[in-house]
């Protein structure tokens, strides 16, 4: 029989040192909030009851962890008085009777769900309490985790460790699971009798085996286990996760020919064999399927690239674009709400929004789908192997019809039937000699600037 | 006298952990195949007969490694059996009688000539095998080299070494040299009695000993050496091929505030005193002359900039472009197949497309060369001191004689005359208070929908 | 009462490795020359009377440095003989009377002031002689610090000292302190009988002790020490001032989802809750409010970015920039020398410059202010809550009034009143049919070609 889990994340914390007006837990790491990360990990590990200690920002905070396939409960923590205290907050909650309690921080977005399968299967095993560690590249300032014969009998905070102790390497990640039906009576008994008067969850280690209960730890990478206290710490976050997330992809037949200059979102889904190159940044939203190029300097968000596309150098696809097999979307070109067909080119310096382009259509250089008349937004529809020519505006709502011809530097404002050529230019006029008299008149009046003030 | 030298590059690897459409050796590193950089190195070591041993993508593999200078012959290897087997496939270039024979791997690209030079001297010298290897930072799975009185007197590999040969950190590169008028002997001498029933070409080391042959090893920096079996791994060589080419170009007078985000090409010439903004990408045909400058987000491939340009931010040169001495190029402009003359300013929001920009002309913002009427491309020619209004077509073909103003907004689809101005828009109209009207009418509207829905 | 102090920059240096047209002490870090970030430490660190020792490009140097609050004399170095001849070039200044002499190189951008006030502290502690050191993870090749009860007793160059002396770590940053009233005397004392014939200003440690003086040393980072003799060295000079200027914006409450892609000029000034995404660069004279948001791949120079304001993608935001509260300026726009009101939108492939656009005006895309004749610029100012369709070119000098609507496309060159609308656009015309018999047209012409070619 699966044993039932309530994971108590803790997430009311102040985050003063990152000096923003929000808190630290709504900062995104890869698009998406810290704390949906951590909810995110607990759903992957198949735990669906989330009590979620909140203090700042607390209705923004309980909104961001709302990610589908998990039940959570908001918890106001009022006072600060430690991580003891903190997860008390939850006491309704952990009344309810779950096997397994786990308590989890708000600020680790980078953990997994290994880790947490591992500390709830200690205590299938008998355990009463299992804690999360790390083997630390250096320990300072980490509390030390005692293990003697398999059991871990203390955490020792750094200021009280013997020089011994010291020497420990393996520290306490702070992630604890509790024997649910001796949570509230464990969590009870932790004191405050220390200089800053707080409750400390840590104790639960001592306490568990004063009344003759068993603890251990299991191991995590440490990197799963960073927090996130300042922004420098946030931007490190960041990077241990796009590294991860890159190498996984490349690992899957992604190329990125400089995966550090690659940024991608959350749920950025790269099949095999696309193509990345330097300087590529994904928005969460983005799907790009085999084949398709990404060149560099573009920037996608909420949209679809299907099979063997090109996108790039310098394109942005904004959230509803659609870009149909083997289409170019180029340089210094915006493409928003729009579906731009199979085979289609829209290469340089053009928007589209709020349009379809018919597949086999080519969109000419500076063309711009004038979709917005300044209170609503109208639609472009293009029909397919359309000739659109350069620097034109197609003013929507509009249509173009099938194998149509738009010259080039026109102003659309009426529907165009299929297979005809539209104009909307004036006729050019030429003045002979007017360039050369200009610019004699010109240096004519500079000069008579000049005399007039040598003149004085 | 010199000695003759046959190089057998193997790749016929079939690149599982790629999970790639193509041959791992044909991915390419700073936007050339990898196998084409191998018998690039082979070529700077004046050697230029190759023995190409071809498996997947047979042809195009061979048409990949095709570079000028060189002698290739290609040999399917049909079954996969093993490094000794793979050399065999070469069996009649070897046959042909060289002093040397060199095995080299395809996936290698950051080999230079120094070590196969070396490896040849160790052949010269009078030994048999020249093994190439390296001091290894972390050994752990790779075979090392058991050296004994400067000569090598086996390959253990990692699974097999003792406690003590673990500690050696000199390792197999794979690479070998091999005496010429012996190598057929030799290889044919190779076993397959071993769990995997393949041919190994280490073995050779103990097969020369045996007969009283002479076996020794030459270091490579372990850079030099890494191979490709992943896209992470492909991501690492890039890496490591950028830093060395960026590092040598520094050295020689070129400044780059960000190495790290500088692309470069296998082929990218810059002279000194250009300098590189972060943010830079280089495709293959790139030369840039003296003093110019290419600021951030710029993209070039194919284009020539003469001495003292300036190009960018965010500009795209494609091939053909063509810059003039102190000419300029600015941000969101394209150039393609054009020849910007010196001094010659395109600095906002242009495409110049099949075209021919003279000396000292200006080029509005949003300028379009309407080069492609859907069927053909077509030219544009503008003269010398030429002033092309903002937002202007110039529909191709036509040309602006020297010293002509094109006004802004122009379509321009007729040839305007030296010193002319032409005009090609439309006269201004205005509607006083028009947009009052259009505002309040919507108002209107709105209100009134708001009032029948509340009217429910 | 305070001490007086002479800083003498040695600046005079051939810059041979640069290979480049100017000293580099004129090369910029984080877009200043290097030469100012030294003077700079200076003023800070209560520094400002300076003495600059020049040889090539005295004159640009010597401007170079001219930064507020200090008093800069230059003395020409003509014979290049040493540390020690440097220093006395400026032998005139020194001779005015000073409590301390500083000696400080022009190629060590990122010394701060508090190894400057440490040696100074040094000498008013009464010794003679104070040289800054630093723990050098590498010390090979530096001169080593000898130092015993407290006094430093020699600096022992790496080729002159004993093994034992070579393990010492603490080594010789150049950088030196000397008591004012001695330093002409104990310069003086300064012999060149070495291989060289050079005079070494390190010479003084021994010197000062003969005479019965005291030296010491201080330590600094290493990093603050680190000198420039190639452009790698650059690279690597700027890579250490962005990470440290990075980190110090992050802790005071700047976000920066990849900082290492952000490169900031060394008076960039962003407030907190200012969110920066990655690709972002940033010239001089850039300051960005709270609340505003750098998206990806923008470039700001000279701008302002009131708070709440949003920039970019792809914005280029030139001198003049001047975006008001929560204001846009969106993908592959420019802006220059331009006034964007409270909450305006100028959000797609547009051109503003030496314009007032109003509070909460909008821009359609493709909009260019033709702000240039070929002679003068002009000015364009746009009202409030006015309306610029798309792809209109607005011929300055021009003024759209409050409230006004430019139809798309349009060319304006006539004022428009406040709620006026006004078109400057062709009527549409349309050819039924006519691309269909183009396309036929270019077909049969394909096929004639083809047959003409067959019957050769």
């Amino acid at each position: 029989m699966e044993r039932s889990c309530l994971a108590i994340v803790l997430a009311a914390g102040e985050s003063t040192r990152m000096k923003s007006s929000m808190s630290k837990v709504l900062h995104p790491v890869a698009g998406r909030p810290m704390i949906a990360h951590v909810v995110a990990a607990l759903s992957c590990a198949a735990i669906s009851d989330v009590a979620l200690v909140v203090g700042r920002d607390a209705d923004a905070v309980s909104s961001a962890a709302a990610i589908g396939g998990v039940s959570i409960a908001s918890f106001l923590q009022k006072e600060r008085l430690g991580t003891g205290h903190a997860v008390l907050a939850a006491r309704e909650a952990i009344s309810k009777g779950f096997d397994d309690i786990l308590v989890i921080f708000g600020d680790t977005p980078l953990i997994t769900p290994e880790p947490l399968k591992a500390a709830r299967d200690g205590l299938a095993a008998g355990n009463d309490v299992v804690v999360i560690g790390f083997e630390a590249a250096d320990p300072s300032g980490y509390g030390r985790l005692i293990v003697e014969d398999g059991a871990l009998v203390a955490i020792r905070e750094h200021k009280d460790a013997t020089e011994e102790e010291r020497r420990i390497t393996y520290c306490n990640g702070g992630l604890m699971a509790i024997n649910g039906s001796k949570a509230i009576d464990l969590l009870d008994r932790i004191g405050n009798d220390n200089v800053k008067g707080e409750y400390y969850l840590t104790d639960l280690v001592e306490i568990v085996r004063a009344i003759g209960g068993r603890a251990i730890a299991v191991e995590a990478p440490e990197e799963e286990l960073t927090g996130c206290n300042t922004r420098a710490e946030l931007a490190y976050i960041e990077r241990l996760w796009q590294e991860r997330r890159r190498h996984e992809l490349m690992l899957s037949g992604v190329s990125m020919i400089a995966p550090e200059t690659v940024f991608l979102a959350w749920d950025t889904e790269l099949q095999q064999d696309v193509l990345i190159e330097p300087n590529v940044v994904f928005g969460p939203g983005v799907r790009v399927e085999s084949g398709a190029i990404i060149h560099a300097f573009s920037h996608l968000e909420g949209a679809t690239v299907r099979a063997g596309a090109t996108v790039g150098p310098y394109a942005r696809l904004r959230p509803g674009a659609d870009l149909g097999e083997k289409s170019k979307v180029g340089n210094f070109c915006e493409v928003k709400k729009a579906e731009i067909g199979a085979g289609a080119k829209v290469n340089h310096l053009t928007y589209i929004g709020d349009a379809f382009v018919g597949a086999g259509t080519n969109i000419g250089a500076g063309t711009i789908t004038c979709n917005y008349d300044g209170v609503n937004k109208h639609e472009t529809r293009i029909g397919e192997n359309a000739f659109v020519g350069s620097n034109s505006s197609l003013v929507a709502p509009v249509k173009i019809g099938d194998g149509a011809l738009v010259a080039s530097g026109s102003v659309i404002t009426e529907d165009v039937p299929a297979d005809a050529v539209a104009f909307g230019r004036a006729r050019q006029e030429i003045k002979p000699g007017r360039a050369r008299v200009l610019r004699e008149r010109y240096e004519a009046l500079k000069a008579a600037k000049k005399a007039a003030k040598a003149a004085g």
